[in-house]
Order: C-alpha cells, then sequence, then structure tokens
C-alpha cells in the first residue's frame, strides 16, 4: 500500500520498544506484505509460512524477531512483538475518515434523546427516546438505536448497525455493517405441541474498547443481560445466545456459535466455525481451534480440538466413514482372537489386556 | 428483573394449570434466575444443572415440577410445564413496547399500497407498489418491503428487515432485525465452464405464528414456493435454501444451513449448527442434536446426530486424528491374525466372525 | 409457476442447442417441476432422484438427456446440458422488474459522485463522495455506498446493500440484501494480554459477473485487496476473510467460512458449511464436499470431504463417539495379539504387518 506520507524508521518507530539493524534515517513511504515489497516500503515476518521470501524481499525494512533476523538483507526492526509493532507502524500510513460532528438532518431522533455536540449522526439513521450518545461517538449511515440505549464515548457504528432497546455499549467501541445487539433470545416453551414465546427481559450490555464483526448477532439476556466484557473481539457472523458472558480480552473468530447461557473465560482464542453448546462454561486462557464442537465444560486452560479434521480424497473419506461404523465389530472381533490365544497360550494371558 | 409492577401469586398464576403450595397472596415484583433471585422474586426450575441452587435461593416463590417440589423452602407454584407457565407469568412483567398507528412521512410508499390504518410504519421505510399490510402491523424503521407483498394481521417486523417481492407473510409473524426473506435461491447452470443463472420464479410463503431471528435469510422458490408452516420458530443466522419446506411447529437453533429442497416434517427439534443437504426429507418429530449432519433422508420419528462431538486436549485430538486414519491398516491386522489363528484352533473358527 | 405469456417449444428454444422430439408447435405457457407440471408446462429432468416422475408427468414437455429421452412420453426436449437449457427457458417466463433511471430524492449523494443516467439509486441510499456508478446500474433501497467506490455498468445491488470505501465492482454483478463488502479483515496484535487494531488498508475487488447471496459479508485486505474473481457465485451467509482470492468461476455454497488469506483456486465448486483455515491454498477445480474442513492446502484437482458425516440415531452416535475414543487401546492390544502369535507360529510372521 503505498501513501503519500512518507517517514524515516527512526520516526515510525519513536516510542515503540525495537532495535534497529541497519539505517534509521531510510525513508518509508508504504507497507507491503513480505512477497510484494518495494524499496520505500515496510514489512512484517510472523508466520513462518512467508519466511522462505525474506531473503529475497524488495522491501527497504522489516520488522521480526531476534531469531529472524539474521536471515534479513534489509534494514531489520527487530522486536518480541514484530506484529505489534507492524500494526503501530501501519497505523501512520492508514487514512483516518474525518466526520463532521452533528445530526443529518434525514435522520429522525426521539424524545429526550441527549446526543453529545461533538457526536456524528449520518444520514437516514433513526435514533430513539431517551437515548444517550457520548462524546466524538460516530454513527454511520442507516444505523437504528432504540429507546433508552447508551453509547459511550469514541464509539463507532459503521453503517446499517441495529442496536435495540436498553442496551449499553462501552467507551471505543466499534460495530461493523449489520450488527445486530439486543434482539431476543430464542426462548420458547412448548405447550400441547406448540411454541409460546418466553420474554426476553434482559438486554445486552458491551464493555469498552469491544470490536464487533459484520452481520454479528448478540441476543439480548432472557432475565439478566448478555455480557461481553472489555476488549473482546468479535468477527463477522457471529452468533451470540441470550444470557452469555464472553470474558475480557477473548477473541472469536468468524462464525462460531455461542448458544445461550454458555459463559466464556476471559483471554480466550476461539477459532473459526467452533460451536459452543447451551449452559457450558470455559475456563480463562482456553484455547479452542477452528471447528472445535464445545458439548461439555472445559475446566482447565489449554488446547482444545475436536471431530476429524483435514480434507482427504473423497474416495479415502468414503472408506474412512464405512470402517468408522465397523468399528463395534472390530472390537469384538479382536476380543475373541483373545480369548482364542488365552486358550493356547495361558501363559500370556496377562500380557492381553482388555479395556472391556 | 425489577418491575415497577406487583402482583400476588393468585393474581400472576390466574387461570394457568398449577398449584400453589405456600402463601398465594405473596407479592412478587419481578422475576430472576434461581441464583440471583432476591427477595420478591418469582423464578422457575427446569434444568437440572440449576437443581442445587434450589434450597438456598432468596426467591419469594419457584415454578417447578412436583418431583422437586419438595426441596423447595420458599412458596412454589407447581406445574407439569414449568418452563410455560414461566413465560406466562413473565409476560405480566414485560414492558410492551407501544407504537403509534399510521405512516411515518420519511418512508416511501408506492402505488396501490393497501396499509390497515391501525398498522404503523416506521420512519425511512420503503414499501413496494401493491403491498398489503394488514391490522396491527408493525413495520420497524428502515425495512423495505417489495411490490406484491401481503402481511396479515399484527405481524410485526422489527428494524431494517428486507422482504422481497411477492413474499406473503402470514398473522401474528415476528421478524428480527437483518432477516432477508425472498432473495433468489442459488441456482446456476454450468456451460462450457461458466455459471449462467436460473430465475428464480417461485416466492416465500410464511405461514400464522411464524419467529425469525436476526440476519436469517430465506431464498425464494425455483418454481414453486418456498414454504415456512405455522409455529415455526427460526433462530439467528441460518440460511434456509430454496424450494424448502419446513412444517408447522418446527423450531430450529441458530447457525443451520438447510440447503435447497430439503423437507423438514413437523414438530421436528433442531440443534443449532446442524447442516441439513439438498433434497433430503426428514420426518415428523424428529430431534437432531447440535452440529448433526443430515446427508440422507430421516424416514422415522427419534433423536439422531452425526460426527465425533466434544472438545478434548488438542493432543489427545492430534492422536485421535492419526488413529482414525490408520483404522484400515488396523482391520487388515486383524484379519490376518483371525487367518494365522485358524490354522492352529481350527476348531474355534466360527467364534471368528468377520464382517468383510 | 403459470405466466400471462405463452410460446411455441419452437420460439422457445430458438437459438439453443436442443432437438425436439415431439411436437414443436406446442403450446407452453408456464414452467413447472416434473411433479407438479400441468398441461401446457414445460419442466426439466437432470436429478436421478426425480426420474420416477417422468412417466407420469403432466408435463407437455420436459428438457432431457438422450439416455432419459426413451421413458418421456410428452413432448422432449433433448439437450446435453439440460439444466442450462432450462435456465435459459426459464428466463422467457421471468418477469423483469423495470426500474426508473434517476436518483430517488430521499438519497443523500456525496461531492463529486459520478452517477450515469442511465442508473437507478432507489430512496433511503446513503452515496459518498468520488463514487462512480456506471451504465444501467441499480442501486436498491437503503443502500450504502461509501467513498471512492467503483461500480461498474449494469451491476445490481438489491436493497439494503453496504459498500464500504474504495471498493471496486465490476460489471453485471449482483448482490444480494444485507450483503457487506469492505468491512475491516480481523487483524489484531495481542501485545500484554491485550488486542490491538492491526489497520486493514486494503480493499476489495469484485470482478464482472460475480454473485453474492444475502448477509455475505467479504472482508477488506489487511494490505493488499481481497480478489474475488469472474464469474464467482457466493451463496448466503458466507464468510470471505482479509486477502483471500477466489478464482474465476468458482461456485460456494452457503455458510461456508474462509479464512484470512486462504487462495481458492478457479472452477472449483465448494458445498454447504465448508471450513476453510487461514492461508491455505486450494488448486483449480477442486470439489468440495458439504461440511468439509479444509484445514491443509489441497494442490490437485479431486473431490475432497473429511469428518464423520451422515446422522445416526443418537443411541448409534454415543456409541460411536465412545468407540472412537478407546482406538488407542484397540491398537495395542491387536499389537499385543500379534507378538502371541509370532511366538507361536514365527512361520507366519512375514505376513503380519504392522504400520507402527
Amino acid at each position: 500500500m503505498q501513501s503519500t506520507k512518507q517517514y524515516t524508521l527512526a520516526e515510525l518507530t519513536d516510542g515503540l520498544e525495537i532495535d534497529i539493524k541497519g539505517d534509521p534515517h531510510c525513508l518509508i513511504s508504504g507497507v507491503s506484505t513480505i512477497q510484494s515489497a518495494q524499496p520505500g516500503h515496510i514489512t512484517f515476518l510472523t508466520n513462518a509460512h512467508y519466511r522462505k521470501h525474506l531473503p529475497e524481499t524488495k522491501a527497504s525494512a522489516v520488522i521480526l524477531s531476534t531469531n529472524e533476523a539474521s536471515d534479513c538483507r534489509v534494514n531489520a526492526i527487530i522486536s518480541r512483538n514484530p506484529y505489534f509493532i507492524y500494526a503501530k507502524i501501519a497505523e501512520r500510513f492508514s487514512t483516518v475518515q474525518t466526520t463532521q460532528p452533528g445530526i443529518h438532518t434525514s435522520s429522525v431522533i426521539g424524545d429526550n434523546a441527549d446526543i453529545h455536540p461533538t457526536a456524528s449522526v449520518a444520514a437516514h439513521c433513526v435514533v430513539g427516546a431517551n437515548v444517550r450518545i457520548g462524546a466524538g461517538v460516530v454513527i454511520g449511515p442507516g444505523c437504528y438505536i432504540g429507546d433508552d440505549v447508551t453509547i459511550d464515548n469514541n464509539t463507532i457504528l459503521d453503517a446499517r448497525v441495529t442496536i435495540y432497546s436498553r442496551v449499553t455499549i462501552g467507551k471505543r467501541v466499534r460495530l461493523a455493517s449489520g450488527v445486530v445487539i439486543g434482539c431476543d433470545g430464542f426462548g420458547f416453551a412448548n405447550q400441547h405441541g406448540q411454541w409460546h414465546k418466553v420474554p426476553q427481559l434482559g438486554s445486552v450490555e458491551i464493555a469498552d474498547d469491544v470490536d464487533i464483526g459484520a452481520n454479528t448477532t448478540i441476543d439480548r439476556g432472557a432475565i439478566e443481560n448478555t455480557v461481553i466484557e472489555a476488549g473482546v473481539k468479535l468477527d463477522n457472523l457471529i452468533q451470540v445466545g441470550h444470557n452469555v458472558k464472553i470474558g475480557a480480552h477473548t477473541i472469536i473468530a468468524g462464525c462460531v456459535a455461542i448458544a445461550g447461557s454458555a459463559t466464556i473465560g476471559k483471554g480466550c482464542m476461539i477459532g473459526g466455525t467452533t460451536a459452543i453448546a447451551g449452559h457450558v462454561s470455559i475456563a480463562d486462557n482456553v484455547i479452542c481451534t477452528g471447528m472445535t464442537s464445545v458439548t461439555k465444560s472445559i475446566t482447565e486452560s489449554g488446547m482444545y480440538s475436536s471431530g476429524i479434521v483435514g480434507a482427504v480424497p473423497n474416495i479415502e473419506f468414503r472408506k474412512n466413514n464405512a470402517r468408522f461404523y465397523r468399528l463395534d465389530s472390530l472390537m469384538k472381533r479382536v476380543k475373541q482372537l483373545e480369548q482364542a490365544i488365552i486358550k493356547i497360550i495361558p501363559v500370556s494371558a496377562d500380557k492381553l489386556q482388555s479395556d472391556e
């Protein structure tokens, strides 16, 4: 990404915990990937997958860790956390969209709404009664904000976000387009074969510094609130059921389904398409790899996974499926073999241990 | 949830099939969970997971079944269906949003639209030509309703719902924000390596008392209509393909994917993240647990599941995966053992049965 | 689907590569499914599942392949690609919505937007600065188009589509309601237990003839662009992570999750609910059946699958799960049996091969 801005390496890294190996006066005019970088670009190396591109990169500087630095033939920015350093440097090349404070004339504002003069409400929004919008908040075009919602300072709603009534949102929260927060939880009681709605009386609390990705949905609690603690990062198309609690600084990748009343600890990392059953608890600092199915509580930190993953040729897959369904028969055959062998060589019987 | 309303137990349960064990004049001012309840609250017990909280609950009353009642030290509301009774009682503490009838001046209404005077169309809606909106219907802010759509009495669309042309929606239907109904089904014909759109000529019929969750999508039929029968309850982020039929009073949890032309019977319960293949049929009263993959028709009622579920430590998972892919070799080894044994002790050969 | 239009078989098939077996003057007034067709309807047979309906169909004509034609008792339209022929014929019965060119007065248009006079912008849209909208483009109600977006000729956005800034969209693209293109990719760097946003400096390029289904989300690139090549077809509720590249004429069914930096080749077919891990590459012409988990790169064309699929009665499923977790013990028992046998009949030891 070429930019019109230009900095020396020293300027770019001012205040960051890094060592420069090379020329701190080198001019940098953009960021790039290690394989596509051109002279004047800065890039980074954090994934071993891309290490092969380091010796030939045309970048003017590479951000990397000490143990990668020896293979770096250009200026090296050495850090214990190269990706974080990259994030901070990339901010310098990012175009910040400036938004005019004030309320667009096409937007419809409810009674007693308290919108800070430094906040911005774009076109075609509908803001309910008794809403409080703090300083520096940016509400994108076409958002709907229900009655009695509170949005704290410097939070940003992109276009077409929906916030149902009584939701509270903290500071510096970012909500991408299509996000829906506070819709009714999925509660129905069956009586005589028909489903009757269970009123969803709680709401949703989103703490400070939360990011929520496009078209993600967060249900309001049945009785108490659904709670997303500070610093949580949610990707796109995630479903968060009613009464769920997600602990501070947990990060959850795309298309994860979290059923009602599940509790996820602090500092967890949940891989994409993971499914978490209702009412389970996940301890702090748990990592679930992608596609994990959490059907019972996880009480200790660590890395968890499930299922049989990995794509194989369909013909292998069909055989595997068939074998899997013959496991019971296989186990019986082994048992019979053991019984037959014991008759011949009783001396070795102690070696034939069964777990059945 | 504390409320400004207050009722005696007798008032709250008037007309419901319950027995009160305790004081029918006890005043109740809110509902709560069994573990968080305070004096003045009513709560319920339906999930064995929460039974441990019953002896110490501070609630003034608990709704529960006969066989839980003996452990209840406070007023007990005894029912064969405690969750349904809770639903009815919670309604009394629910704040019903009152909506003004009429069409907001910012909304754009097409030719020949027939909107009942008791219906409400909020701000920034676009309603197409020849739309019929019945008595008591509530259309939330920012909805789009295509041409020739019919919405029957007392149906509620939350903010930012999209209904494509010619869709019909029954009475007392509730559609959450971000729902899209009647988008084109996924039909493409390949000719010489390129995909050509197959016109999607059908539409969608939603019967009475259907609930649809946030950001769920329902495709219009290719030729005939996609049909959602009466009383169906769909959670958030569900995909319903073209030509699908979902039978009456079936309930489907979040993130389920239903491929085109699948038929689901009446009274089914489909767990979250289940995937249903195209063209399969599922009988009435089938239960699929969460994460089931339905690849063939299910012809009898009952509970179905699939795969290997449950999160295990990643190191175990890696071993399991490895073992799974050695199953074929294991089966061959057992067969060779059987053949070797038979040579030694032919008398026991009949006991060594093979399924291969 | 009955229509007010009527054509002879000869008119309907003019210019298409087919043979008519029967009466080319037969009048056709609508399309239908093979099982519901009435006289005057044309239908098609492409799925063996529906072959049983051919002998009794009441249709006036059936589009089918040569080897099905002998069972057809009505007029037959014989083609090597019956579904493509059906698509072309169905277009004749499709109602094309005519849209008035011009910008609805309620829409808000940014500075320097260049909107072609033949394009249409419906009500309640917000179009950013420096946007270029080509000839014949249709922007549905309630869309948001960010600054510096380019939309090429004859592209159609249905209602409530969101396009973030700097995205480029080709010709004849169709975007269904709720689509979000160009939202920030999911990039966060952890420093001292907290997640810091990594600026997402790239954008999204959508080439010509791409279709994208309802509520699908496509993230903008971290540095370079996320790229969707020509003729790609995406179904509903798909997540496309940042930096992903999808090759020309690839088709992807609903609810697929594609993690960041994955590359999918040309001409692939990806079944519904498939999950594709980050940074993997998939070769051209790969087919993944539904529910595949692609965790490593696929380097050769072919059909791939994974996991254990297929719903079985829950009681069987529980046994299978239990057996699976005893595989390790089973393998050890077989090894011990082999060692015991070898002591008795060393001559056959060469037949007892181990893969351990």
